[in-house]
């Protein structure tokens, strides 16, 4: 319902943008906007998959889960603005590994008691989520190195070392796929059954690829419209650019992972939350961020994998280490969602109290 | 017994000040007199609890647990010792999680080749550790951000972000506590009786009541005495202030933990001895240190979290993973204990080379 | 066979130092010459363990298992390339647990779906790993609170300290013989019987301490060779001696650890394959390093043990961190293999990129 609804804003956005309204009322009308429209992307994909099996429909899921954010940071890649695209990676992790799965966890588990998920998937799913972080994280320390111990300029290796960095993770992404597609598919079929039949394909092939199409652009031109607005729009907000990339866009990107999470948590089917939780995080660290870096590369937009900022490296190293002492043992409670979303919080703060 | 030996320095203390001798025989003296006060507050505390029915008396316990530390530290934070209240922070975590926790998987080891404890308690506790610990070290990293990224002084927003940090912190405490004692008190039951068993109820309520009020303020004039004669025994005694902070301070405070975990390890009841350390260093991370910083801030005194020697922050970071590296399998041996002392001996000589 | 194929590169390296030939060559040909030799090194050992009982046997073989890469570092600690010894001690951690063990984890993986083992016997050990690092990083924060913090001049206070955390880690090793040599003997006497049983003793007790003593000699020379042209070497093949310490070295000094590992991986012994790539990992931190420390104060090349590099502080971090997710469970399979292979990889290149 929802979804249909929202969607009046997006030609509320058009109206505005056409009539050049101040910039605050096109930023939060678009980004209202891009609530329906990722989900409506979302969901044709999902139907999508459904239709074409469960190897090129997995596939499909694990390339589009998260494109609307690729799409929202690939525009604001374009516009050159960098900072804002590198929050934006971090904020999504953030926003999936301790607000999604924190409020999963906690509202789950003001239902129930104790809810149990398989440990032994979990285990994989944190063991990969730990790799890929090391792997994520490791150019900002190589940046530190080069400026604070080789004292030298750390641009050009930087970048070298970048898009280094970005194969491998993408390696590691094919790697996954082919892992849980082919090899250890029987270690994830219980959960994708499962997932089946809450989503049976209800659409025709041609539907659902009008959708998607509709729906991409719609995102594309509702991006446009948000980055557009973006300095105006945080200069009246009195918010930092840092502010609104690593809050407020991951927000409106990982709604319809939120609402899916919450739902599968409350109904006690918490494989399938902390699976949409921690596989979201994981694939904006192997894919969206490095395909972000390879395109900045193409269109000589050159963007490093560098976190300098040492909140973010900190708040990305916490929000691992939290998920991992959460999930580990397969069991979950309301008091760890809640500390899941106190960490988030905290974070929230810092990020406001940081000077703009 | 000792407990009553012990005593005999509070009146020695007392003369002694009254004679105005050298303050570093004031100092050892009034150190040595903490020892048996601290433990007169917690045998009180325990006795109220016994009397008063498990949830009040959970409640009672889990709150003053550790006023002894807080009194030493609020007596030195009220005296303007900003960096000893810091360091006795951390010095009482890291005396709980390595010396208490290590001492007592040693000594019990000795006596027995593997102890064993519920390890789903215990992964709780270890989780609730993690996470406890990533809001307590966020201020340190804000800081940092502060100064080295964004190259602002960060006096104003550190002190801003210290008050929603401790708040947070007092609202995960309080979560904790509901937690423990309503929503999942079957989980902690089982160690709840056999820690009543080993202390029974033996004074009347107004005994009890007496004797708690009386420790405290014992433990305040010699909170007074400690602190009032630190500057003359640092400076004789060749220790920085720092030191003292974060090894001797915490030593008095937790002498009632060490006895009690100790004696519980040896007899072979190793999760009150592991719920007694964690658990304490739990309560100092999220009662006192925020009591601490709200403190300051009524009193005019104003205190951050900000723990900015890299050092400390390292300590604070190697007890929390020693911790979880130990307790997470619900196993331990005297090879464990050992490597936690280990460690913090190795802490003890960084500190103690550390310059003054 | 090739044990004895690739001893030709010994006397080949005798006579290229004779005829002082160019550097790199010799260089080449002496690193190729250290590969068999460290293997009969280790094999010699081995056969002396098997005929002098378990207890002095597996004595030797704790102690002896990584002697050539003690040699090595030892000569260029005797030639004053602090840097290299020191990258050498960070690169043959590194290798342990990331190639040796990716690369069993991932070959292994790739003949059987999922490989088990010992899940409490490797918890201990990665809880020794964990603790164990935390003591052997140590140094590097004091050094940077010195530094940073307390703004001194950390040289002195770093070698006293380097000192004092040797002593320590000595004594963590001999605690750590005497547990599994002793005390929790059952522990790992299972593995050690298969071990046993790939391994029967065939060489009478001389000819063991003949071949010892002789590829000792050789290990010896070779080390000076390579040493002695190592900086005609780096500049011909455009390498840093960092490069060369981190990543060069630790691959001849490994070889045989290699070997062995991955053929146990490969016969689905997963026990000892993580046995000997963790085992090893922590006989260079808990023994080699602190032997070298000493050393260093002995023959009055003092060395501290303070990694000030942040990639390579990272770098040991993140290797251990990864090491523990992956075993924790006492379950691989390829794909945590290929991830390790993929930090290693990373590492690598960052180490490539680093100015020389």
């Amino acid at each position: 319902m929802l979804n249909y609804i929202l969607l009046v804003f997006v030609p509320i956005a058009l109206v505005l943008e056409l009539l050049h309204a101040p910039g605050v009322w096109i930023f939060i009308v678009s980004a209202l906007a891009l609530l329906p429209l990722a989900s409506w992307m979302g969901r044709a994909t999902e139907e999508l998959a459904a239709r074409t099996g469960s190897t090129v429909g997995g596939l499909l899921n694990a390339t589009f889960g998260n494109a609307a954010e690729l799409i929202i940071a690939g525009v604001a890649l374009a516009a050159g603005k960098l900072e804002v695209v590198k929050a934006s990676i971090t904020g999504s992790i953030l926003s999936n590994l301790l607000l999604v799965l924190g409020l999963s966890i906690f509202l789950g588990g003001l239902r129930f008691n104790t809810q149990r998920f398989n440990a032994n998937s979990a285990n994989i799913m944190a063991t990969l989520l730990v790799l890929s972080m090391v792997a994520f994280l490791l150019p900002a320390f190589f940046d530190l190195a080069e400026r604070t111990y080789f004292r030298v300029d750390p641009t050009l290796p930087d970048l070298d070392f970048s898009h280094a960095a970005a194969i491998v993770l993408v390696l590691v992404y094919l790697a996954n796929i082919w892992f849980s597609l082919r090899t250890h598919r029987d270690l994830v079929s219980g959960r994708d059954e499962t997932h089946l039949e809450d989503h049976p394909a209800t659409w025709s092939v041609p539907v659902s690829i009008g959708v998607l199409a509709a729906a991409t652009v719609g995102v594309a031109v509702m991006a446009e419209f948000l980055v557009g607005s973006l300095e105006a729009a945080t200069s009246v907000l009195g918010l930092s650019e840092f502010f609104v990339g690593i809050i407020l866009i991951p927000l409106v990107g990982n709604a319809a992972e939120h609402f899916a999470a919450i739902g599968f948590a409350i109904k006690n089917k918490m494989d399938l939350a902390v699976q949409i939780a921690i596989g979201s995080a994981l694939q904006i660290a192997l894919l969206v961020a490095p395909l972000l870096i390879l395109l900045g590369w193409i269109i000589g937009r050159p963007m490093n994998l560098v976190f300098q900022n040492p909140l973010e490296l900190a708040a990305l190293a916490a929000s691992i280490i939290a998920t991992n002492a959460v999930v580990r043992d397969g069991e979950t409670n309301w008091l760890e969602g809640f500390l899941l979303l106190g960490v988030y919080v905290l974070l929230g703060f810092a990020f406001f109290f940081t000077p703009r």
